[in-house]
């Protein structure tokens, strides 16, 4: 059994209303530090498959199912 | 500047409709290796702090706005 992990962003280009509302409470707590916030999709994948092969297939779906690609940019990681 | 990312998932507890449904889907698209998929949220922020501070303030940040405590649990990691 592995474990996949993915993460799918909007692209830079894309503006992140989003992650600029958090942005501007985090300002409003005080955290004047928070420079830029981005919110994206986080997947965990369970595969019953060797990690090889699991990663092959996990980027497949990403492919086709978990990230616009006109839109977003996608990461896929095994975690074991 | 330091990048931090912060993934933000439901507890093992909590039903995941969402993830149920993409499960469903790859299920159809022929994917019969994918045993489960849980759904959450990934945040990119970029704070003007070194890492160890920036950790720090992200973690009040997620426990403030990001995550709901009663339902979900976070964690939260430097990359740069």
């Amino acid at each position: 059994m592995s474990k996949v992990e993915v993460y799918v962003t909007y692209k830079k280009s894309i503006l992140d209303p989003q992650g600029q509302a958090i942005k501007a409470a985090t300002q409003k707590l005080g955290y004047s530090e928070i420079q830029d916030i981005r919110v994206g999709k986080y997947f965990e994948i369970e595969v019953d498959d060797e990690p090889q092969t699991a990663v092959k297939k996990v980027e497949e779906i990403a492919e086709k199912l978990l990230a616009n690609p006109n839109m977003e940019t996608y990461k896929v990681e095994v975690v074991q």
